[in-house]
């Protein structure tokens, strides 16, 4: 199973650069994780943008208006996923102004983070940091601090 | 207004370090806010640490299992406290076990950041984040990426 994630814009801030390169690493040994700079553009081409790089895929979309598992319910799904052999899951991440609708219904999930409202940078880090996590919770492995 | 926030043990993730610093940073102009890492314990002695330190103050714990505001709700509450004349608001940030009860009913609010489960150096990040961003909510001034 590849984790891919899509988002718009590289990061800005040096503690977000940090982070994402230290959960990127942790997850090589259980799934390669790839993250792809999209360069930004305006609606309705960044949607567009958005549906084409990720066809075929299995789909999530990281919007504040989703539903919220527990990193546990997570796990349990990204399961269900590798045993439906699902080979690719993308990750949409969205520009500061959220997602479409347009974007939305062709989502597999819908993912709120967190009800807070989080710097999208810091979002792809609490993202990064949950897979590695859901893939040691699989493995029934100590979580590495 | 003074937000306090107690931790235990320093964060040793560098880009925890980074992210921690940036916001405190940001967060002069608004609120001084001051971290005290404290010498992790074992139970019950760090529940008395943490009362000890935030007597007085008003008390918000981070659990998981407390309640989710949206940013924007945080803020109306922060706002709500500032015109109670509420001058220090301590934060409890628990160990990677979480809060004891009698920590818990001591609370003036106990709040999830997210139904995951953060890592807890990340957490303060996300923490510090959203102090910023309430500041910036309450003052109507533009979030700064």
């Amino acid at each position: 199973m590849k984790h891919r994630i899509l988002a718009f814009g590289k990061p800005a801030l040096g503690y977000a650069k940090e982070g994402i390169a230290l959960y990127e690493k942790r997850l090589k040994p259980y799934a390669p994780t790839k993250i792809e700079y999209l360069r930004d553009c305006p609606e309705p081409k960044r949607t567009i943008r958005h549906l084409e790089a990720s066809k075929g895929t299995l789909r999530i979309v990281l919007d504040e208006r989703g539903e919220s598992p527990t990193s546990a319910q997570f796990a349990k799904r990204l399961e269900k996923w590798q045993l439906n052999a699902h080979r690719e899951i993308t990750y949409l991440i969205g520009a500061a102004d959220g997602h479409t609708d347009a974007l939305r219904v062709e989502a597999d999930m819908i993912w709120a983070l967190s009800p807070l409202t989080l710097q999208h940078e810091l979002a792809l880090v609490v993202l990064l940091e949950q897979l590695y996590r859901a893939h040691t919770i699989l493995r029934g492995e100590p979580y590495h601090r």
